[in-house]
């Protein structure tokens, strides 16, 4: 995610009632009463407010915990972990040897919702790290655990599977996120024990160092995060936006999702919000109307 | 989705560069070189663009492959249709008896990704019902299969397991419907057949009634769609929008996410793009911001 000089604040104007509807009506749940109408833009919708959102977090902690289940009765001769120099296209993993098994985790939209600082981006403020670094501090009161996550924790801890947390929250709140997550039920984390924070091992929010750290010592059977640089550095070399989804669906990556290397949504913020319009939609790809006024 | 009276046209505005960043930054990719830069919304980017969006969609796929390779070894019980009448707390599934194996899918956003239709969305068209009913006639070659739908469908065919469409594209439409899907090899497609169309079976909108119809004939043993009614029209009963989050996450659909039930990401329309402030951001996780101007 890029903070630099350039801010973007997705801006949804919503012009009247409901989403841009392919295919025939369906008959839509009646919104909800008395609370307030204040446009909340589709991305957030999605991720914090719908049925749909949650499913697709249950389904990736469902297939988490099958996997590890399954990891933990036949050990695996290498991680998760793209080693060091590896490409991603027949790419090379650290090998398990007879260490301990691990999971690693992102944190915000892994683990979490930041459902209070969020609330305000929807309302429309825009991004201000001042802001995330207060909420770092004082927040985790107004934070969730995503539906499947704590299932999986308790799987995890049944296993004898230690999880290990990989995130960009700063090193400087350390206390507060071990806090916060002892208090949701995903504890104990411990810095620079399960719990790896920006800057730790190497400077930047880069996260295979830590990965590699994480990995001298810990088998890392799975790991979990929203966005592909919570599985490896290399997609967030320079390349262009169609270049990194096709690395991501065809290179050694594509056969992991779901199968060791475990994703979950997030169309709210991150990585995945890059593109123009011919970068989004390929150019073999459009349509010219037949009929119409246009 | 509700076409009726009133229309949403989510309309992002980027102000600047890059989408907003809790966390630490991360190097972000460079965006795509000498493309248009025209602003794409943030939903649009997540879906059809990102590595992130393929991900999900290669992860509900592969979930879908081991699972329906499991039931084939080991013949469930029941089938995955909820029984007419029953709710979806203590839900009771229509049962297989000895029928042949089949795996009932929706269409738009589930096997198909419908780019030249929704890219002119994402450059601000307002959606409109006659522009969709000629694409439904004459796009098909705009159109891609969802990353990781046709090894699911080799799969099929190798398991014997009958693949079957319930979709709320236009009967009207059908003879195009068949030949999309036979062009892009997720055929053969036969309407009345393994095709089931709007109003097929019975009027509107609804599929459970499909659903109940081939559940005559088939032991359904896995759905996959992107919208909570491809599972079960009892998503679709008025209700608010937080309970209905609920009821997919906490009813007997909770645990059928990733495991019978395959939820493909679609944060560009449908019944997930609903709700206020006070609907998705529940009223116990607000946050006051102890510091800064506001």
């Amino acid at each position: 995610m890029n903070k630099g000089g350039a801010v973007l604040v997705a801006f949804s104007l919503a012009l009247a009632g409901c989403a841009t509807a392919p295919g025939a009506p369906v008959a839509a749940p009646v919104a909800a009463p008395a609370s307030a109408s204040a446009a909340v833009p589709p991305q957030f919708q999605f991720l914090y407010g719908s049925g749909e959102g949650g499913a697709l977090q249950m389904a990736a902690y469902h297939a988490l915990i099958a996997y590890v289940t399954d990891k933990a009765a036949h050990r695996p001769a290498n991680s998760v972990v793209v080693a060091q120099g590896s490409p991603l296209v027949s790419a090379r993993f650290v090998p398990c040897g007879d260490k301990p098994l691990a999971v690693a985790f992102d944190v915000d939209e892994t683990l979490i919702d930041n459902l209070g600082f969020e609330a305000r981006a929807a309302a429309g403020e825009p991004y201000d790290s001042a802001r995330w670094d207060r909420w770092e501090r004082a927040g985790a009161s107004a934070v969730t655990v995503v539906p499947g996550a704590l299932h999986a924790f308790d799987e995890l801890r049944d296993l004898k599977i230690t999880p290990i947390f990989i995130t960009n929250r700063s090193a400087a709140n350390a206390a507060a996120a071990e806090a916060m997550l002892d208090k949701l039920g995903l504890g104990p984390a411990k810095h620079l024990g399960n719990l790896w924070l920006l800057g730790d091992v190497a400077p930047g929010s880069a996260k295979d160092p830590r990965r590699w750290k994480v990995a001298e010592r810990y088998c890392v059977i799975a790991m979990a995060g929203d966005q592909l640089g919570d599985f490896s550095d290399r997609f967030n070399d320079p390349m262009p936006v169609a270049q990194r989804r096709q690395l991501a669906v065809h290179s050694s990556a594509g056969g992991l999702w779901g199968k060791g290397w475990f994703i979950l949504p997030n169309p709210v913020y991150g990585t995945a919000l890059k593109g123009g319009i011919d970068d989004v939609f390929p150019a073999d790809k459009r349509w010219t109307d037949p009929g119409g006024q246009r």
